[in-house]
């Protein structure tokens, strides 16, 4: 094994010996909670990641980079998928990483053309799980109409990772007039979800510890394409779109907030959550606005439209129970509030720390 | 956990039910070997992953996908880096993530334009290590002049995962005229290589055993396309490229060979290769054609344009010691063979098993 000095010299190279700007004092070691999603996620992209590859595209901080060529808009988004376990109620990590990356897209008002799949998979995993995650990612993405084109497989040693994780990064067309960024939030835009929250997580976290409501409560793993093309059908006004997957609803509104600089008020009663959900939430001690989602996006539209877009929704499989759930505010910029069921307000933080390791 | 049964049950799912196309008598557990560019990554491939994905563009099977939009070619790839250890000889994880993927494209004939970054990072990396990639990552792409602009951050618990991985996928432009595909080779083109071999994988070998060799011999790893740049630029006969990673020149040449079943013939007295590396090969009773570069590409070209190609590649600071090491004959399709220096040819076989397991 080489040790630091050694590389040093080898790599002879003064640059690399900049100090990082996370003392030590804070904390050694990456955490669980580097990849939760919350506060030290945003801290490790913050201080470490963003400023080194600083670019006018990455610092977008969307969803998906966006980039032109030639007049011509393209999304750009990759993810890779360490869910534990890799078979859970309602999906698997194939059509997982299928959906995720296709929604990410989406919510960037990108049409998903292309994906490509990358495998580490660990010595030993069967191969029969292999063909089925195979079968499943291959459902997907004929689910959403997207290809897969491109791909990768490597195998690590017995014990050097955890069966399977899978990469897909994807590439869409963003068509003209439309421009999808938490900067375009407005004061007074209506804020809406297509559907009930928590499912993704609660799925996960019952499967992995063998919980009864896990025969219940099923992922809500879905590719919102289709459904994100019905509401530019209608309108041209939907400002900004994300999916609340990590974190939840409530770390997603914080982003936007924070991004944008705008205030959200939020209706606790108006929040869609299954009785399911919700008593599995109160069993486990986890508020359902933290809780992964791989099903829903959060839509922010202009107040002459949501209704529209809100109807139109509500035709569509994955849409129907769409609803207003708030509004952007004037108040408290960077903030996101919550109107509880009775009438106090209180706000609303990111998920700081680790709730759910390893949920997508 | 879930078992299969309620899996099965919970996705009410016939068309997950398919069975596996490679028999249990075969085996029944993904191997080491299915990751080591040989004959099981291909046999993973081919009878597995490919014909469930089927699309005229995955069905190139080429080192990046390429596709067109509104009459412009684009290249789209993915990798996964799984090297141990992290850092070696001449690079890193991270410097090879970049340049593995830049090599990937720019064999195909583009010109990379955007990458994306996805790390899985295992519970308890040292900060500073974490760090230290970054800085290393954000030099490579300064060096081949692309731009991260999207990426991932997970973090796996500690003991499922091996320090970190890193994904990076790539976009890049292929100008007009520039068509790169095994399928363009042809009677009499020349095969030219940019320098010594396995360089890369007994780098890696080496540091990972603490083998003496390990302060002589450091990884080629280097992005190439402003390599590749200059060779457009004195030729357009051009037909084919590939980077002789995983697997080393002698399987990427059977791919080549293979697909556009060509017959190959290689001197072996004109393949570059370091004392030190054929010393390091034979003490370790490695064949240096099969050992992995992680800065080397092979191409083939118009008997008229090879000298012409060699002349600039010569001028350029990886293509220092470019020759050209065999050609394309009508004897033996799909067969590469090799004249030893004593006259005599040989069948150069793809690798079989596994030679060096998570190189890249």
């Amino acid at each position: 094994m080489l040790d630091k000095a050694s590389f040093m010299k080898n790599n002879n190279d003064t640059e690399l010996n900049l100090s990082c700007p996370i003392p030590k004092s804070d904390y050694d070691k990456i955490l669980l909670a580097h990849g939760g999603g919350g506060t030290l996620s945003h801290q490790l992209l913050n201080k470490l990641i963003f400023p080194q590859f600083d670019n006018e595209i990455l610092s977008q901080h969307s969803d998906s980079a966006v980039f032109s060529i030639d007049g011509k808009k393209y999304a750009f988004t990759t993810d890779s998928y360490v869910v534990q376990p890799v078979f859970f109620p309602g999906g698997d990590i194939g059509s997982l990483a299928v959906n995720g990356t296709i929604n990410d897209l989406c919510v960037s008002g990108a049409e998903p053309l292309y994906l490509s799949a990358s495998f580490i998979i660990e010595e030993g995993f069967l191969l029969e799980d292999f063909w089925r995650i195979i079968l499943s990612m291959k459902k997907s993405c004929e689910k959403a109409g997207v290809k897969i084109i491109t791909g990768d497989t490597k195998v690590v040693d017995k014990g050097k990772g955890d069966k399977i994780f899978i990469n897909t990064s994807g590439i869409g067309l963003i068509e003209e007039g439309i421009n999808i960024s938490p900067k375009n939030c407005r004061l007074g835009d209506f804020i809406i979800i297509n559907g009930r929250i928590a499912e993704h997580g609660i799925a996960i976290l019952s499967a992995r510890e063998g919980l009864e409501f896990s025969t219940t409560i099923k992922s809500d793993t879905a590719p919102l394409n289709s459904l994100v093309k019905k509401m530019f059908n209608v309108s041209k006004n939907i400002h900004c779109m994300r999916d609340p997957t990590r974190g939840g609803v409530s770390s997603t509104l914080n982003e936007i907030a924070l991004e944008s600089q705008i205030g959200i008020l939020i209706e606790e009663e108006k929040i869609p959550v299954s009785e399911e959900a919700k008593g599995a939430c109160e069993i486990l001690g986890f508020d359902p606005l933290y809780i992964a989602n791989e099903g829903k996006m959060i839509a922010f539209v202009s107040p002459s439209d949501a209704e529209r877009v809100v109807n139109e929704m509500k035709k569509h499989d994955y849409g129907k129970e769409s609803v207003i759930i708030g509004r952007v505010t004037e108040e408290n910029p960077g903030t996101v509030l919550i109107r509880t069921k009775i009438g106090t307000k209180r706000v609303l933080d990111m998920l700081s720390g680790e709730q759910l390791p390893r949920i997508c």
